[in-house]
């Protein structure tokens, strides 16, 4: 389902190298004032045209991103209809992926795109690139600007690159990993902070299932911890019980909410890969085209968005 | 909420020291001749009456958990329609609680279930308690049932305890921590195996988001992951490329899924503890009643059942 | 499904000659002292318990249904958490059904259960007894009170029965009609007072369409209207836009809300009938057993029911 | 709720003097080439573009409305992924409305929009506007797309007029009510069928009920029947028995369903009408613009289409 959220509802679209991404937001109060920066600042972050040091080296400064709103908002005020807004697809550049028409990219969703639809959008990764998340980033700071009015405020951070926890050495070790042709993953930290006591919603909707659905959605996320987490699984109840992570029996204590998501590296990568065809024979290939060698300080926003969306909807 | 899935549809209800704890599955196909042995032995991991050397020392053997059907079976063929079960609370020792009426126990929900409803059950964990997680059993075993008649299976173990991943040694390990009146978590890994390639739901019910939903859901889980995962977070993109846990673009590949869940301690141990009352001031408990010093073993059935609850839904 | 509503969600649950019928109700607030007289006056009322003239001819006295309550009740207080009871179903008569075991009665869903699941529970109507609606009337009378703990107040009449408007006439013609072996059925008239201004969620969840659909889920209910509706369908545009029926755009306007529901005949009579048997050949039959020959005053309370667990999901 | 259906899940935006209404459609089947001709068939008959004897006195031809594709479809192929169109409000007559802008008209939903949300398009009715449909028409054809390869047809036409049930009298009828300067509602009956046995989920999902609340959230419409219906209130069990109107006990018997729906007139009439301002005083008004004194035939594509969706959601 492409639908995220009942309170507020949001509904996501567009494949990447279509005509355009967008969403659709249900729920969304009416009479807010929209803070279009705040949102282009998010999808600036998104895009990587705001400074990083670990990305400089990899990958060019982008177009911004248009949004055009098409419903639900009288200039800038939300008017509680639906809001549906679109960012066209300006920059295809599906010559990139001529090579790759009959190919199943390794670590890509192609594969199991064409098992289960029989077809897919042979320009790119459809629905499964990551191209997506712009939609989510739009409708995430919404959220987060209501958020914001009940000082709710989100923040995620690198935690760690690979195996490196140090930021000081971050930039060399990405230098070098680019230079091998390679990707590399790693581990976001991400803080609430203001959060009223009681959200969450026994027992099936516990607050940290809620996230943890919402963060495990994003592309190549693949692990969710709070609290003890996989970090501390040597901790003794007597040490535990005083570490919350901010939710008990999933419900918050009005504590920090803490969490953490671990990404795995971009499966897109310059070095040579054997991959397997659609008729099922193993072919080498090598992946052009702009491809981060570490994406996660572009994907901050998009972990803060869902977790600015799962709140929301236990706050409306 | 109280609901999980949509298609096999599981609501649960029942506090630990009420009447009767149980469900309703809603959806569960006709003529489906129910293996009750095959509940009752997910029932009797859940409760350890079933050996296990982890847990030998700690916790006396309770009586069988007796299941009343009340609709949807007729013998013990499904009908369609909604099947209703309770298993009535039969041994409860609510004189356990006497003196924590008024404590909010460290690291229980007791604080914030009463923050959020102004009310609890005092003579028990109410929902909150692991008593509830009966009920998933009972609706999960049906769905492993369902699962196996496509040859899906369903596994989990226990992968570490503590810090110490040798089997060989966890007896001795708890047997330790037991005697300093404590409480340890571990990891636990389960594999699904027999799965089709082509389930899982873009871009939100993607397969790992539901099962981290499912398995988050779980009392004490505090996290979850699969593929390279938090292990391996230092593997570059021409490995991980390698490793699918399973799972692409959030579809199934047709391999075997595996999956992690981390567990914290119990937070009830017989060790002193400082607690808060509900007046606000910090007491000194100790808590009485039979208490798991690693409920590790137990909670094997329930990653099974939810893990089962979440592919029976993408499989009807 | 039957799981009904959002906010205050409930699941019904039993076969009318099973063990039980019941109930979740899941999302009704903590705190509330549960008014048990209220729910066993509707319960009578659903009955025929209490004192009706157009019935008592054709029914006798049946003992009283005794809630037995399962959980989120604590004393005659609600924790929040899921209420869950159930009603035994002391008095099955499943004789009456000896002879019809593999009859299709006329009217009935036997065939299109049949058909639908491949199965059925031959002791009687199962899930499309009018015997579930017990349960619609226990979570509905909740509701009911807490509306009226906001002045929102809910009542239906019989507004005429076949083709005679006079209530005065109603006993005669009844009886007259019973005296045939058949049976008749009528319009039912609801009226929601004390509603706020902005209840109801444009597009598809205007409150009209809200309540439709639930007056529609009951037994035998062969049409909703509100305002002008199928009555006044020659009035003029000039004339009919001072007539809202309580609401406009599909959201409230504070006036009274007033619709209208059409019940068939019962389908069961004590007059000869051809019917099909489930070989398909032709079997003429004639049913015993208690049946109503005109069941609108029991059907008043259900309509009030299903009216209040609209009104409260709106409310909440 | 702006989103209708689960399995063939549409979610409708756009107010009628923004930049565009549109829709989504989550869960079309991947493979599907969209015969665009019957969309756009389906979208003159909504706007009059086809020749209608009831209408051709009361509106002028408007242009076709362009439907542009965003995602979802590549060539005329459906992707599997969110199908996302949007027609732009080429033709916005605000005008019309600037004399409106602080008044409430009667009969629509101005008043209870600005109860509600605190605030309002003043361009127009927004998201109340009948403009809104247009997406629920290009979402319902897709769906009769999809239903016609299953031998599923789905048809409306309109049985009366006001009080006229003579077609012949209708150009009449219209056109004498046309120079009074008011407007006139009606009747209309559509069957469904292809059919098979077993639609529909009972006891709160019964085809009959999502069949009501899909037909009763269009606007205007005032009641839902079928079956014997409010017109055949006076027929007893053993004449009732035979008639079905092709569902039993919430389920399809396989035979044609039959139902109807009643409209009230367009409440924007010509003739002189008291209105009360957003002050709360009385003023005169006369409502210009282009408006139906009869807009049956134009909601014939919008039942059908509803119907459709419903119909989809029980077969997929």
């Amino acid at each position: 389902m492409n639908t995220f959220g009942y309170k507020y509802r949001f509904t996501s679209f567009g494949e990447s190298h279509g005509a355009a991404v967008g969403g659709v937001i249900d729920g969304c109060p009416a009479g807010l004032s929209i803070d279009f920066d705040f949102i282009n600042h998010q999808l600036d972050r998104r895009a990587c045209r705001v400074e990083n040091p670990i990305l400089t080296s990899s990958r060019a400064k982008s177009e911004s991103d248009e949004i055009e709103w098409l419903s639900g908002v009288y200039g800038s005020q939300t008017l509680g209809t639906p809001i549906a807004f679109i960012i066209r697809n300006k920059d295809v550049r599906s010559s990139d992926y001529d090579n790759l028409t009959h190919v199943f990219r390794p670590g890509h969703a192609d594969m199991t795109y064409q098992a289960k639809y029989g077809c897919r959008d042979p320009r790119g990764g459809g629905r499964a690139s990551a191209r997506e998340t712009v939609a989510r980033v739009v409708a995430g700071s919404i959220a987060q600007q209501l958020l914001r009015e009940k000082n709710i405020f989100i923040k995620a951070q690198v935690q760690r690159i690979g195996e490196c926890k140090d930021p000081m050495q971050w930039q060399e070790y990405v230098k070098a990993i680019a230079e091998e042709g390679d990707s590399i993953g790693g581990i976001v930290r991400c803080t609430i902070s203001g959060v009223p006591v009681g959200l969450g919603e026994p027992v099936f909707d516990k607050l940290q299932a809620q996230l943890a659905y919402a963060i495990m959605s994003i592309n190549a996320c693949k692990g969710f911890d709070y609290g003890t987490g996989f970090e501390r699984v040597g901790v003794k109840g007597s040490e535990s019980n005083k570490i919350s992570g901010g939710m008990l029996g999933g419900i918050t204590t009005g504590e920090d909410i803490v969490f953490r998501a671990v990404f795995k590296p971009t499966p897109s990568i310059a070095k040579e890969q054997i991959a397997i065809d659609d008729s099922g024979n193993p072919v080498t290939i090598k992946i052009n085209g702009r491809h981060d060698v570490c994406f996660l300080p572009r994907v901050l926003p998009v972990v803060e968005c869902m977790a600015a969306m799962v709140i929301i909807n236990n706050v409306l």
